[in-house]
């Protein structure tokens, strides 16, 4: 196991008619936004009960956050922030409005322009405190100090970490989500997976607690996936995706094990360029990340194969492939496809991906940080 | 799963050479106290290593913490505290020291008795901030908010929780534990297992990711106990040991599940009388508890018999016979006895145990509050 500093103090209220009890988080005289994004939460109840739980908080509100946020709109909320002295924020929303919020949080009291925190890694030096109501289980931003943040004029999509932007606290109600279309808790579910995936699938570094624990978010997101898509009110199954969901990046899996998050650096660059769901990305790079990473990460292949898929027939070869096959249909299964041709986009697109991931330092990839633009390149070659 | 608030602030510095980088997580003019147990750590070097991180504060020191830590001697600490205007607390060594210097932290600024705080449940509203540095895998205190203390007058040991006792930070350097006798490691094993099973081995509740991560928590202290009692040197094994110890009391598991601390609070009531060590009175009374309670714990029993035994042949009733044997073999395993009677304590103290847990409120434990004293009697009947 290799030396490790884990810290999260998010504070989760988690389970039905937690919203209701998040007025005393969140300190009597703030003055409040909340944020939000297409408005789904004024249909579904939510920000009725927001609102209700807000009653005597002076509350002003900002709409609108988009999937991938943008810059252009989240400093709309910088400047209104700015204008009104708001002096903490609640993101009630899934994860493009936490980190939107995030970027708000820390864009607020920054000197100079924002978006140098994403585009030249410039130190968040303070945030504004927010909360969070979750009303979709997938990014895990409501539990951890990442957010991944769009500029639409130039089309870069980049990630930011600070300790500053971690949520003061989160509200986790599975029945807050239980009227999400069903393309959105297919993606949440693999991209719960992914980050999983990201954090295990490496090479073994004697740290098998950290082992069992991604196993077993793994095997919940395999069982308990299926059973939430087929019955979306169902609260126990949606309750157990939802804190898979969250426990998928909330640090802790992470602690003293090798990380390889080149899965989700090329999907970042698909979907700047070509407008496809963040999951949707993961579930077509992912398979081709292992396959041609295989010889790197074979042990722990195997150890996925008989722990989380129970292949034990057979040689490792078919063992390995067996797992990155079922890996693949495992998404299929849950309503992702997994090739680029399911979204209509070529092959033609891999130069101007490699280009952006260049354009962005990441030419060093992966846990041994060997993933250059030729591997990329085979990875995709795998996407069609 | 049931509604829950998680909410665990510690941040946890994990590995070799840690205690160098514990300066910046205390303020730079406080006035520390270290607080430590017997010396041991003066012998294994630990003690030099906290002084030479700690250079340039104001640091003074109270030794002696006994294990089963005293009010009488933490009293002690708790006037030197007052009258020196210490500010910051730092806790070096096992269970017993960490859970007196949470005692001590909450006790300075306590209006009256302190002793109230665990005999009549007083509130506690302060608490001096303080650190951790680990020296023995078991208790889980150094990330959680709970502690036992003895009043040796009355030969009561009685527990508090409080979120003021959080510590700060703690220094988790497996190095510092391989000079441990095997007597203590043998403890933290079996500790630290009995915790896991107090807050799974209920009835399922649909909680699939905790049930897997207790599960997980088990199997490796399993494969490493063993290991690291072998070989007290090998890092691996005793970062596992260390690192599953944290995990299990650090209420990530208990979220949302039945808990049943039966065993711990008979325990209590025999270490006070007869001095036993903690670990020792788990392993005698585990076993019992399980098996007396066999019928409302079925479904969990047969689970924890596959999955983590791996016993699949027989009826139920013999794979939840054999599940309970394998508990008890494997603290033998370890070098920790599951008799009453391999301590030369009879049953003739099951009236005092029983008085006492009257004495103490504890007559409704278990996960459905229906131990009373005659179960008490029956589980106790077990353990000769």
């Amino acid at each position: 196991m290799e030396n490790f500093v884990f810290h999260n103090p998010v504070k989760v209220l988690f389970g039905k008619g937690q919203i209701a009890n998040l007025a005393p988080e969140i300190p009597a005289d703030a003055k409040v936004l909340i944020t939000y994004g297409g408005g789904s939460i004024k249909a579904n109840g939510v920000y009725d009960q927001v609102k209700a739980a807000l009653a005597g908080h002076h509350v002003l509100e900002f709409g609108g956050i988009e999937p991938n946020p943008h810059l252009e709109t989240l400093m709309q909320a910088v400047e209104l922030i700015r204008k009104e002295g708001i002096n903490f924020i609640l993101a009630v929303g899934g994860g493009s409005v936490i980190d939107g919020t995030k970027f708000i949080a820390a864009a607020v009291p920054f000197e100079g322009d924002p978006w140098d925190i994403l585009a030249k890694g410039a130190p968040v030096t303070a945030a504004v405190p927010f909360g969070v109501v979750l009303t979709l289980p997938a990014t895990g931003s409501e539990m951890n100090i990442a957010a991944v943040i769009t500029k639409w004029s130039t089309q870069e999509k980049l990630a930011f970490l600070s300790p500053l932007v971690f949520p003061k606290f989160s509200v986790l109600d599975p029945e807050t989500t239980f009227s999400l279309p069903p393309r959105q808790v297919s993606n949440g579910i693999v991209d719960a997976f992914t980050h999983v995936m990201e954090q295990y699938l490496t090479y073994p570094v004697n740290a098998p607690l950290q082992d069992r624990m991604a196993e077993s978010i793994l095997k919940t997101l395999i069982v308990e996936g299926p059973k939430t898509l087929a019955n979306p009110t169902d609260y126990e199954s949606r309750a157990n995706l939802v804190w898979s969901a969250t426990m998928a990046l909330n640090g802790l899996i992470a602690v003293g094990v090798p990380q390889d998050w080149t899965t989700h650096m090329i999907g970042h660059e698909l979907t700047a360029l070509h407008g496809l769901d963040h999951a949707q990305t993961l579930a077509i790079v992912l398979p081709g990340t292992l396959t041609i990473r295989r010889d790197r990460k074979w042990q722990k292949l195997l150890q996925y194969a008989d722990r989380v898929w129970g292949l034990v027939d057979g040689s490792e070869e078919e063992r390995v492939d067996a797992a990155i096959q079922k890996t693949r249909d495992f998404f299929e299964s849950v309503g992702v496809r997994t090739h680029l041709s399911d979204y209509g986009v070529s092959l033609e697109t891999v130069p101007a991906v490699i280009k952006n991931l260049e354009k962005h330092g990441m030419t060093a990839l992966g846990e041994h940080q060997d993933i250059n633009p030729e591997v990329v390149e085979q990875i995709l070659a795998l996407c069609a």
